[in-house]
């Protein structure tokens, strides 16, 4: 369990910072120097290609690839729809040959190697000096409104050689995906506008134009895949050249190349490297001043937490309602890129109280699947709609049964979100037009998986895997249990208040809800389990947790981590061993309905047995820890959420950044120590300083307004831009707040 | 449920005849008709070959492939050595052309078809007319001793075409397995002599002669794996000739090809159909008289009760401890020819008390198989030996983690098995030179793989599966926990017993046992979870069984069976639907050591919930039905257990024969009408005689001696050939038995 820092990178509030070329780190620097925009992800590769290994990732948010050659299981429910984010075109692609010689970046040559992401601009900038001869620098970034632009910058300047030099562009469609090739079949190919490709359903389209001040001859060739322009110039100042790239994308592979031309080309005609870097500057001076999140004091969480507010926006801002969020963004190919039930958890507080469209919009991409998340439940032989596990496309991508067929934490996921987004923005025109058919169909899958034990007395899950993976095929999963007893219960709230409604009268027509169906789901909610011991106050994780073997998890020897690589598999289910909290985490996500005792007790009880080997794991104990006055816990199990990636506690950022983890930690910083509660009548606030910072800042957006909440060891001080509709609560007192400045004695 | 049968064959006692094609039928007549010898097994398929769908089966005991290109998981304990029983070379090749055409076997051309297969010799005989043109027959016999030889006979009789006819005698290595090709690389091919051919590790070389007393001219060609004998004839009188077919087969792959040679030559120089037409002939008549079973008044089930010891016998008979019994024998691609714990469960009574040898050599299989059943321990976390749930060479043959990882019946069975072979043979010297090394390494699996409940009050077994595959990942299956205690005592009583015997201890210093791990194997079996109620008499089959959702089995539709493929397949593992026997299974097993009233109390409670998917369920409901009284149940389980491949029950005898399910039958009619109990102090018998049979035989070899036991409505009828050296109990009345006849009145 020993999460250990491995730094590198120069310490700097509002940029990542690599001062000469760390080797070992080459890998992971790729991952955390990675731009994305939600539309489309680069990996920080070396452009002119590196020597040694290498993963040169471009990646496009739902765009998938289907797995061949695997043996599918004959099992019924066992998904067949497997599907991933596969590598895309290197639109970056550039060689460079000084006189006859071909410069790749190999550490052994160069110097002076600096490297610089900057979180005002989105810039990306690495430069070198190559044997004293010329010094080249690379600059990358995304344009993050007009999302399909991109642009590389390459500057060469001279040195001690004044001769000729080659640099060839190119877009690059060789991608390999797991260390293969072959994964895109050119469709058409034309100089410098579209070579358009595709993968079994859905189509890539790369356009670029090259703007360079020097005089220059080009020459095109269009081979194997890719589409190289070649420039022959004289090194006798400085070169410098923008390529500009458009990237279009086809998901249902059904529109004509010359529709994608015409947009590629008016996209290129209004774009340019200082006219995106104008853009990305505004764009997210307006995201700082709203998002900001200042830790005072600590210079490594600060930068940490800046890094995380930037790659965030970076995955997901909210920009279409067919995006999700990857559990490594758009930034590598573990986890396939597939959303898991991280994007209800963690990422939907996150963007409700930052960027309320962008969780509406989260919600949408639920609603566009459910057709999807329908078929996934008549698989498992139930009625309704069970959402997927992982997922890009809404098709179920997991074909682990264990998982995919007992896991419904992302059903009830969706159903808490609704529920959660609508109580905190007040749009029940969502609630109406979309979050009722839903709900529906979630407490239908709800009701008919759940089953009666054998004398009826007690409704719930049999069979089912809770948040906690080291537990499976277990009866009545407290989690599960209480998740679809209250997915049930707010369509029947829901059902109540707007059944007279004319929207909610079609839906229910279209899907013949009826009384009696209610009914029947009223009745399973009564009679639903939760295994609780009044005296102790303790909620049993599911029926029988109390009596399996102990397992002293302080007595595995560290080298027996990770336990999925050194365990027998079955090794880890035997026991009370947790992986990730599963009472506690219904303790958080209906925080006002438990009282003090009772968390603690729970926390008291479950803490010790669990080994947080999910990434999402600490912040929610450490929410818990703040609430329970646990401070200096609370401050370690935060310790490595802002840093996992650039710190490299987890030893794989090499494949990609843990996106959902960066969520995690903002709900960390403001449910943990700003104290937020949002799943009661009323919103609170209760928020303490942590010792080792000298104070905090973080925003909220709420009901449309925004309010800087600042916190230091004697006051918070609240700015609000607009008044805010609602009350709030803030250390138990009720508010109505008003736009201007408010200080607040930090209770303790 | 419901099981109908698909007759279409003649009724004999001592014969299987089929009337006239039925072409409808031809795969199932294929598997039916098959022949084998233990080393060798062959389908009944056409030798001249057939216009329509054929399933070419030829295997060795024991010769398998690797699968290949498959997706092998990267969790620890899910085992990498799948491997299955590969169709090997077709010898019975055969080509006819009348003239210059072709004659292939097609349904439309042919009349007067009929086909036998001879109990009393082991010939199977298929002839037919062509077009009124001339009569043709092919025999096939496997010599049930010298069991590397086979042969066919090929007899052409001219009714109205006399002419010129060719015969092309073929040994053809294109064999297509599970509908592909490729499975075997020749490594040499000579004239009529030997054409070896590997697999992976292993080599099968496969020589002829041909004996005809015709005139005729031959040309030999070896093209495509393919060594084909041409003779050109003329068809003026009947024509017969005989192939001898000499198969050897090497599985370590280290021999050289010239011993082969030499050995092949060797038997092929002493052996003529006629000689082995006359060995079978002694073979089965000393077969029969030792183990014929009679079933009188009812000509179906006497039919089916020799066909399943005729079969029986060619699958195996203790040839080599190097066999095993896989669960479709050696008749068709299903289940991979592996063998399952059937062998010692269903197989080993059946052998034990009629072939005692073969029940050894089917024990040392699993001593010689020790080594691989340690690293499946080790694999999984767990000391001792574990033993595979599927398996041809010893190596865990299935990757499906929840049943490879979690059912320890194979492991509890060897143990048993043990115990039960020395407590009926007194064979002391297998004991201690083998048994006791294989019971150590099981004690210590089972003592390794336990685990104590959260206060150590309770010893028991956590994430297992039982007997009953509808039950997964459960706590204290009391099967596993009984037997993991049964195996472990079992251990502790033989070190007591033997433990100055020098051979037990070098096995004890070579396995390091100690005193102290006795003591703690102790200590476990001592605080063994039984789930049972002192009041209802009832063992629960695991913690929580009884609080399962119930489902009414009969309110499931027809259209849902098989359920495996109409059901999600996590829905059978949450109801209290049981697949087959578990806690009825030990009581079967230790059937002395519960009375009548528990027996009782448990069947009745847990037959409703049983659905027999198993084809070995059956059998042991009807031996307890049989106990309790329950006499039309008994009958009525016993119903199809002689004839399910006959008259195919199951609706799946296409694919090969169910081989153990036939052990079934046997310990039916002897354990079940004969009530027989062998887990005692003392053997005891309890016949009694079906209502609808007349009377009913069976023999069994005990301590030397062959009892023929003869049971009417009245009496039985005991026949000795030697004294019985150990007193038997008959209805509760303890004999000492001569050689002699002895004549009891049945008990009511």
């Amino acid at each position: 369990m020993a999460k250990i820092a491995q730094r590198y990178l120069d310490i700097d509030p509002w940029k990542l910072i690599e001062s000469g070329f760390h080797e070992d780190r080459a890998l992971v620097s790729e991952s955390l120097f990675s731009l994305s925009n939600e539309y489309m992800g680069v990996r920080g590769y070396f452009d002119e290609g590196y020597v040694k290994e290498t993963l040169i990732g471009t990646y496009f948010n739902g765009i998938y690839e289907i797995p061949k050659d695997i043996r599918r299981s004959h099992y019924k429910g066992i998904s067949d729809k497997l599907h991933y984010m596969v590598n895309a075109a290197n639109p970056f692609y550039v060689r460079i040959y000084i006189g006859d010689e071909l410069h790749i970046f190999d550490p052994k040559k160069i110097e002076g190697y600096s490297r610089t992401l900057d979180f005002k601009t989105g810039e990306a900038t690495r430069t070198y000096q190559v044997s004293n001869l010329f010094e080249i620098t690379f600059k990358k970034i995304l344009n993050m409104k007009t999302y399909q632009i991109a642009h590389q910058k390459v500057i060469v300047k001279p040195i001690t050689y004044f001769g000729s030099i080659t640099l060839a562009f190119g877009i690059d469609f060789n991608t390999m995906h797991w260390g293969k090739p072959g994964y895109w079949d050119l469709i058409e190919a034309k100089k410098n506008l579209s070579l358009g490709a595709t993968t079994t359903n859905q189509s890539v389209y790369v356009g670029y134009k090259l703007d360079t001040r020097s005089d220059y001859q080009s020459s095109v060739t269009i081979e194997n895949k890719l589409n190289l322009e070649t420039l022959n110039l004289n090194l006798n100042t400085t070169i410098e050249i923008d390529k500009t790239i458009v990237s279009l994308i086809d998901k249902t592979k059904i529109r004509d190349l010359i529709f994608f031309e015409e947009e590629a080309n008016k996209l290129l005609s209004v774009s340019s490297y200082d006219q995106t870097l104008k853009d990305n500057t505004k764009f997210f001076e307006e995201y700082w001043a709203k998002n900001d999140i200042q830790i005072n004091g600590d210079a490594l969480n600060q930068q940490g937490i800046r890094y995380c507010l930037f790659q965030l926006v970076g995955t997901y801002q909210g920009v279409s309602e067919h995006n999700n969020i990857g559990a490594k963004g758009l930034t590598g190919e573990a986890y396939s890129g597939h959303a898991f039930w991280d994007s209800e958890t963690y990422c939907i507080p996150v963007y409700l109280f930052t960027n309320p469209k962008a969780a509406k919009n989260l919600l949408m991409f639920r609603y566009n699947t459910l057709s999807q998340a329908r078929k996934r439940a008549k698989e498992l032989d139930c009625n309704g709609a069970c959402y997927p596990i992982a997922t890009l496309n809404g098709d179920e991508a997991c074909d682990l049964w264990q998982h995919a067929s007992l896991q419904f934490q992302p059903t009830s996921a969706v159903a808490y979100a609704i529920w959660h987004y609508v109580k905190n923005t007040k749009d029940t025109e969502f609630l109406i037009h979309y979050g009722f058919e839903m709900l529906v169909e979630i407490a239908r899958f709800f009701s008919s998986r759940g089953q009666y034990n054998h004398d009826e007395t007690k409704f719930g899950y049999y069979g089912v895997m809770g948040p906690d993976e080291f537990q499976m095929m277990v009866n009545h999963n407290a989690y599960t249990n209480l998740l679809a007893k209250t997915s049930m219960e707010y369509l029947i709230e829901v059902y109540e208040t707007y059944q007279k409604n004319h929207k909610v009268q079609e839906v229910m027509n279209k899907l013949n809800l009826k009384d009696s169906e209610i009914e029947v789901m009223r009745r399973k909610c009564q009679l639903m389990y939760l295994p609780y011991d009044e005296t102790t106050k303790i909620y049993e994780q599911h029926e029988g947790f109390h009596d399996l073997p102990h397992l002293d998890i302080h007595s595995i020897p560290v080298t027996d981590f990770p336990l999925y690589a050194n365990w027998s598999y079955d090794r880890i289910y035997r026991n009370d061993m947790i992986k990730q909290p599963d009472v506690l985490m219904f303790m958080f996500l209906y925080s006002t309905q438990f009282d003090l005792e009772t968390k603690k007790a729970n926390y008291d009880y479950y803490e010790p047995k669990t080994i947080h080997e999910s990434s999402l794991s600490p912040s929610i104990h450490s929410i818990l820890a703040s609430e329970l006055g646990y401070k200096k816990e609370a401050l370690d199990f935060f310790g490595f959420a802002t840093r996992m990636d650039l710190d490299d506690y987890n030893r794989n950022a090499r494949e990609g950044l843990h996106i959902t983890s960066i969520a995690a930690a903002w709900v960390n910083i403001v449910y943990g120590f700003g104290g937020l509660r949002s799943d009661g009548e009323i919103i609170k606030l209760s928020p303490y300083c942590p010792e080792s910072w000298t104070s905090y800042q973080f925003h909220l957006q709420l009901f449309g307004s925004n309010i800087q909440v600042y916190v230091d060891k004697e006051n918070i001080t609240l700015t609000l831009d607009k008044d805010l509709d609602e009350p709030i609560e803030i250390y138990h007192e009720v508010y109505k707040l008003k736009k201007g400045i408010y200080k607040i004695h930090v209770a303790n």
